[in-house]
Order: structure tokens, then sequence, then C-alpha cells
């Protein structure tokens, strides 16, 4: 490992201001020290990803496929080292971290099957009509194609499936747009073994220089020279609302606006009902105290909100209260977000009507220490400060009578998952509560918790402002790939001049939608 | 016709601001006056548009169908009156009035038959497998629901087609999102009788009260506090680039961003190759004085640009100066755009090295007269200004080397459409060329001019900014309802919760995308 940044096929330099990494569990200072590139060297990622757009846009959905494949087996190949580094950088444990690359490598697989089938092309066809009264019908045909160079901000809370080859970039260059990352301050190491993997498999495939380049330095400083540079034409982003909210306001503010699709956070609520409380508060316990301390509660769609209705609570609460006060507290990502975390728990236990049940394991530093909070109905809605996102292993359990849960949903801010517990009965019962949530969320989870994300071609893992800055797109599932991508159309081009995708012969075997049926 | 704006069904008082429409041909002023919304109106629209959402996302595809095929033959009952009024209101002909009314309900009808055929929604179903290792896989479905309340500003050069009841309209009511309208202030009377056509309809298909209005007033007043409400969810405009981006940076800067789907601004460069220019230099010269002239060249297609190979030019300019000098102006469609027209044409006519060649015809108030300039390539690479559109019928003729014409077509800016003539041939020997365009625009048309966009599955009616500012996007055709839509997905729900559309049985027969594979 080195420390520099990968400007292309070729490294950085080493003079720039250096940052490190720093274990989570030990404070130890991690080597090497990690150089913010020059301005130059920033320049010089951007023009090299817009020289390779041409031929990228131009390769082949087999050739780009090849390319994600190649890129899943370099990843296996460092799965050993990624695992060693990506615990220390992280304080996930190990079996986290070979669980996420395996998540990380079917993502790549998965956007390598979609390339091969060719659906997600949406390829049309209209045929001409030269006879047609009293004008001529055109020939006009379209499909997707890419944007162009896309800039992707690694997240800390997954190093490597929201990361250097996570979602965005596997979805970014199947769409056939080059990819600058902006690593993760927090695992640079992890960052730079997936990003010698990418370049491996870049370079193993005759891709064109400048498809893939990886960044260090600061967000606010090279993040916002990438974003705000004409030949950018989309970010990806994971990470605070602020940070998230700074990229949409300089995109927006550019003499080209660009699409920022940013998930920044959400406090998934879920509803329980009182039939299914009736039934197995303990096992609904013992399932949310899973949900909550699981990555010790750094995952987006972690259940930071519960309403439970009054008169039906008591069984749930005590059995949580156990759970909870038996979980053990576990090293967060990085100082900063346990510091957060400690300061956004702290705030609610002070506020009024709030009380607080905590796990009573000791906690060392670096760790964060799961526990809940109760509060009426009546509380949370005189305390907009209550929806505030408290990022780790806590959650607020809002007690009150099912119009004043309904009440209290309306009033919620749009959300990755909203979450309902019920029998057939309790959910025939609250149609207007189904609704309000829908309208709130972008993935609707029955008689589940929000955590365990399915990567597949139904996945919304998006949802309505402030959760995300587009509720229009994914980052995960296929359906990711339409971030990248603008339809474009032919109209009365020569059969040899279409793309193979919207030619008669369909040499690609793909699905075209003929004449307004597909096929 | 009573000068009122219509606040879901009962209309607006009389007692704000005044203004009337005035006859472009005769500058009289037309009576009744129409009334700008008080505030509180403005506010009513709004709040009954929000209380109308749930009812109105409620909605079947075959209620909402048969409201748009009942919108569509409420207009054709107006059809006379809209000839007529329309024709004073525009100075368009009542050919051209008659047969946009034929399109806007063709349009309504094809959102309607979209609906009918379901694909549009893209429901995608994965089943659970309860004993995948090591986790179990859930049951995950997926579809696109709408916004809410959408605000839809009339453009100018539309009255029909682009205005109350179009396209934006129409894709909004199909994905199930309330609309209010801003009227322009062009055409308040056309807008009056349309609205009345609409709300007949909507009343006659029992939809909630709200669902559809029509406010009058400014658009920096009125439409400002529609774009920068809470309950506005997203935007369509058509006009200037200054209104558009007004507009985007009024939305980008909410507490809750939302999109604005602007269409601003276009030249539609025309590139001619050399081959086809020596086999029909007067047939093309005659098209393209068709294309320029037609609606006095108030099209967003207009074609404003076009490239000639040095060598190649002199049959095409000579027959298109015949062409030119013959012309007939026309009574352009208000007075702002036709002082703009003849302040942008005289700015062209005084650039260095531009030479003008202008109809012959005597020139009315109000009325446009068709002209064309003819500069070098090294001339306009060297004046951005000549990049400017001038709304209306004029274009400049860029003679140069297929170098200079490459090197040129790089640095235009995003367009809706660029268009290419040439043989076989002469296209083979271009795919730089092709390339360019192609990452320019929206459509690319062979052999044809721009002007006449087809509605159809296939219409890609959009472009990278500032054509639009939104290049994912489209206004014309099927396409246009993804611009009001999000996916939501539905995990482990019971059947009976389902949507329809997503329901193992399927009871609507629409298409399913059943584990990745579509049926």
């Amino acid at each position: 490992m080195t420390g520099a940044s990968f400007i292309g096929y070729t490294r950085g330099s080493l003079a720039g201001p250096k940052s490190h990494a720093i274990n989570p569990s030990t404070q130890e200072v991690m080597e090497p020290g990690y150089a913010a590139p020059s301005a130059e060297e920033v320049e010089s990622a951007v023009q090299l990803a817009a020289s390779a757009f041409p031929a990228y846009r131009k390769t082949s959905a087999a050739q780009r496929a090849e390319f994600l494949r190649s890129i899943a087996e370099e990843i296996e190949e460092s799965a050993d080292a990624l695992a060693a580094r990506g615990t220390a950088e992280s304080g996930l444990p190990e079996a986290r971290l070979r669980g996420e690359t395996g998540r990380t490598v079917g993502q790549l697989r998965m956007f390598a099957t979609m390339l091969d089938d060719g659906s997600w092309l949406d390829a049309r066809i209209e045929t001409a009509i030269p006879d047609r009264a009293p004008l001529p019908k055109a020939d006009i045909r379209s499909m997707l194609r890419p944007l162009g160079p896309v800039v992707v901000f690694c997240a800390s809370n997954f190093p490597l499936a929201f990361s250097v080859a996570g979602g965005d970039t596997a979805s970014a260059l199947a769409a056939g747009c080059p990819v600058i990352v902006k690593a993760h301050s927090s695992h640079p190491g992890t960052a730079e073994l997936v990003a010698e993997a990418v370049i491996r498999a870049a370079q193993k495939c005759n891709m064109p220089n400048g498809v893939f380049s990886v960044l260090y330095g600061s967000g606010r400083d090279v993040g916002m020279t990438l974003v705000t540079h004409p030949e950018i034409k989309a970010v990806g982003f994971t990470g605070s609302r602020t940070g998230g909210r700074a990229l949409m306001d300089a995109a927006a503010a550019r003499p080209e606006p660009i699409p920022v699709y940013a998930e920044m956070s959400s406090i998934n609520p879920v509803v329980m009902l009182p039939g299914v409380l009736g039934e197995k508060a303990n096992a609904l316990a013992e399932g949310f105290s899973q949900s909550l301390t699981m990555g010790v509660g750094q995952f987006c769609t972690n259940p930071g909100l519960v309403f439970v209705p009054e008169g039906s609570q008591q069984a749930f609460l005590n059995a949580l209260e156990k759970h909870i006060k038996n979980a053990a507290p576990g090293v967060m990502l990085n100082a900063g977000i346990c510091l957060a975390y400690r300061d956004a728990t702290a705030a609610t236990s002070r506020h009024q009507g709030v009380t607080q049940f905590a796990s009573e394991v000791s906690t060392n530093q670096g760790q964060g220490s799961p526990m809940f909070f109760v509060c009426s109905a009546q509380t949370f809605l005189q305390s907009p400060a209550l929806t505030h996102e408290m990022f780790g292993p806590a959650s607020l359990i809002v007690i009150g009578s099912l119009d004043e849960i309904t009440a209290a949903a309306k009033t919620l801010e749009g959300q990755l998952t909203a979450s309902i517990f019920g029998t057939d009965d309790d959910l025939t019962q609250t149609p207007e509560l189904l609704e309000i949530i829908e309208r709130k969320a972008g993935r609707l989870i029955f008689n589940g918790y929000p955590t365990g994300v399915e990567v597949c071609s139904t996945m919304v893992h998006g949802g309505p402002y402030p959760s995300t800055s587009d509720g229009r797109s994914t980052s995960v599932g296929t359906m990711a790939v339409l971030r990248f991508t603008r339809a474009v159309a032919w109209q009365n081009c020569p059969q040899a001049l279409l793309p193979d995708e919207l030619k008669d012969s369909n040499p690609l075997k793909i699905p075209q939608m003929i004449n307004g049926k597909r096929a």
C-alpha cells in the first residue's frame, strides 16, 4: 500500500498533506498516510474520465459485463487482505467484512447479469408509416445511454458495498459512465485495496485509461472540485444530511446543474399494531433488539423510531428492556460518529417527558452503547427534535392511541423505509396509516425490521427527501442503473448506423418494445 | 367566459388585477379581463390539490383512463370555440389550432391507452426464498407511484398541446398526480375554454375536488408561490431559459427540493454532408425553408443552426435565398416575442463576418420576417453569441471544413434535437460527428428536419441542459409519465393489501417482471 491516489492507470504523488486511518478499536494510527491529490491531479483524473467516456460508452454490454465480473474476481482475490485491513479501519467484525465482500461482488455480478439480459435499456422501436395521412410517420427508436463521468463518494458505514466498488460504482460502470471515486478518510487502506482490484480488472479487460480513478483528500476540497467540474455529469453520495445537502446545493448552482443522488438520513419508523403485540410481544422485542444493535446500529435502515399503541406496550417494553440491558456495546466506525452518537442520545435523554433505558454493560472508548427511549405521542408531536436521527444503536419508542400514531406519522419527513407489524386483522383495520407510510417511504415492510437490504431487481433503497436527495431513484438493486442514464431517440436512422440494441435484426437478442408492445 | 381562476370545482373572484389577451394580428384588447387570484385563492388551490391526492392516487388505472378520455371528448366538444378564440389570441391559423386540438386529444388518449396496458408501471415481483442460506430472502415487489400535486406552466407557443391540458397535464394526471396549471397571459381565453372542458370531465368522472385547478396571474408571483409551496412535489414548464432557470433555482433552494422539468431553449443544429448536398441541394433548401418558417418559426425544434461543408454550399444557399426572399412574414404569438425576435436577428445581422438574407415581402406590425444568416466556421467558433436562440423564423448557416464543423459541434450546448443529412456513404464516413451530436441531443434525426414531434412511445423530446433542465426525461410521448412517479417497494406484504398490479393473481392482467424476467 502506498497512500497515493489513482489517477486512471497511474498513481498520484505523495507530496500532498497526508491523513491516516485510525483503528477505532485501538486508537492506533495506521500506516501509510494517504496524500491529498494536488489540484492538477484532480483535474487530470477528470480529464482522463472525460477522454475515456467516448470509448467507454461505445463498449458493448458484453464487454462491460466482463469488466464487472473481472472486478468481482479481483476483489475476491483480495478478500483476506480486505478482511484484515477493513476490520482494523472500521471496527466491524471480520464476519461482517467477509459478508460485505460477498455482497459487493454479488452486486457487481448482478449488474453484469443485467447487462447480459438487456431489458434495462428499455429499447423501443416504432416503425415508420410512410402513407399515414395527413403526415407520414417516421421510424423512431429509443434506448437509454450513459450520462458521462460520474463522481462517487464512499460511505463510512459500508467500507465495501457503498464504497470504491460499491453499488454506485457498479451501476455507473454498467451504464457506461467512467467513475471517479472520492475515498472516505475512515478507511483509505480498504479503498486502496479495492481500487487496485478495479484497476487490475480494467487493464485486463482493456478498458480505456480514465474509466476509473480514486482520489484521497477532503470532501470539502477535492469533493467539491469534482462536483462543480463541468465534465462531471452526476454524483452518488451516502453520508450525512449536511454533507449531502451541500453537494445538492453546489450541483444545482452549477452553470449546468447535474443530478446528485445523495442518501442522507432516515429514522425508519416502525409501527406496531395491537393484535400482533398481544400475540408475540417477546418475539417482537427480541427481533427489534437484534435489528437495532446489529452493526452497532450503523445502518441507513436502522429502526430509530417505533410507534406502539397505548395499552399494548407493557410486555413489549419489559422484554425490550431485558434485551437492551444485556446488549453489548460495540466499537463505532470512527471517533466522529461515536461522539455524534453520544451527543445525540444525551440530548434525547435530557428531553422532558422522555425516559431512557440503556445497556448496563460497561462501555470502552470508541464504543456505542445500545439504548432506547420512551415518550408519549403528545411529547413526540410537540418536539420536532425527537425526529432527529441518532446514528447508532438507539431508538425512540412512542406510545399513543392509534389516532395519535396516525397524526404523528403524518408529520414525519421522507424515509428510506417504513415497517408495520400487525396480524391480518390489524392491517386491514388501518388503511389510512398504511397509506400515510407509503407516501413517506421508499420501501414498506410488513412484519419485518428494516435492516437487511436485499440486492435485487425490485429493491427500492431510496425515499422522499430528506432520506435521499431524489426519491425517484434507488441506490441498491438493478434499478440503480437508471441514475446514470438518459433516453435518446434515433429518427429514420439507417439500420447500419443504429446501435445493435435497436436494429430490426436484434443481433443481441434483447427485449425490444415494438410499436408500443413488449415483445 | 368569466375571467376567473378555477380553484378546484369553484371559480375564483374577479377582484384581483386583471390582464387581457391582445390579438397579435389586430392589437385588439380582448375581453374578458383575467383576474389574478388572491394569495388565499392560490393557497386554496394547493390545499385542494393536496387533499385530493390521497383519493386520486387510489383511483384505478381504468378510472384515470376514463377521465383522460372524457377530457379529450370535452375538448373536442369545444373545438369550434377553441379554434376561434385560439386563433385570435395566438395569431396562429385556424388549421393549426384545429390540428393542435387533434394532437392534444390524441395525447390524452395515448396516456389512457398506456394506462390500459399497464407496462409503464414497471411492476416487478421477486418471490421469497424462505430456506435460502445464510439468510432467507423476503418477498419484494415494486412499481411506480405518483409523486403528489404537480404545477404545470402553460407555453406561449402551443396554446393547446403544451398548455392547460397538454402533455405535462396529461402525463401527471395519468400518473395519479393532481395538477395546478398556471395559465399563460398570451392565451387566457383558450385556457379558460380548455379548463372548463377538464372540469366538466372531472365532475362527470367523479374525480375528487382539487384534482385540477387553473390559476391566472403572473409567473413571478403566482408561479413562484406555487413552485415554493411545500405541498407541491414537481413542476413542468415550457418557456424561456431565464424563466426556466429561475424555477429550477427556486425549487432547488426549497427546504425539500423538488424536480423541475423545464424545456427552455434549443437551436437544433442541422449538419449537411457533401454527398447529399451534391445530389439534391434544391430539395434540401426547399425542405429547410418550410421547416424554418412553419408556425413563424415558433417551435422548440426550429432549426436555428445549419452546418454546411465548404465547397458544397453554393447551390444550397442559392436555392435557399430564393425561397426565403419569397417567404411570407407571419404574425408572431405576442408583442414580446416579436420584439425579442427583431432584437435577436438585428444583433446577429450586426455581427462582424455575418451576412444576412431576408424575406423581401413587406412586414406588418407584430409580424416576424423569415431570414437566414451566413458565416464561416471560424467566425462561429470565435463568437459564443452566435449560438443564442433567435426564437422565430431565422437560422444561421455556418460554412466550414468537416473538421471545423466537428470542432464547432463539440462546442454546442445541450439540444432537443440534432439532424444530419447525408448519403449512406456520407454518414458512414463521419462516425465522430455522429457521436458528438448524439451526446449533445435528445433526438437524432437522419435526413429530416427537426420540426414535427411525433407523439409516441419512443419519442424523446428532452435533451441535455440547457435545452431542458433535466436531460433524463421527455415532455412528449408515453415516457413523460416517468416525470411524475417514483418506485415504491413492498416487502412481505400480504396479498390482500398489495396493489392489484403486484398481486400474484394479476387481476388487471398487466405485464409483470417476475424474478428478473419479463413475463
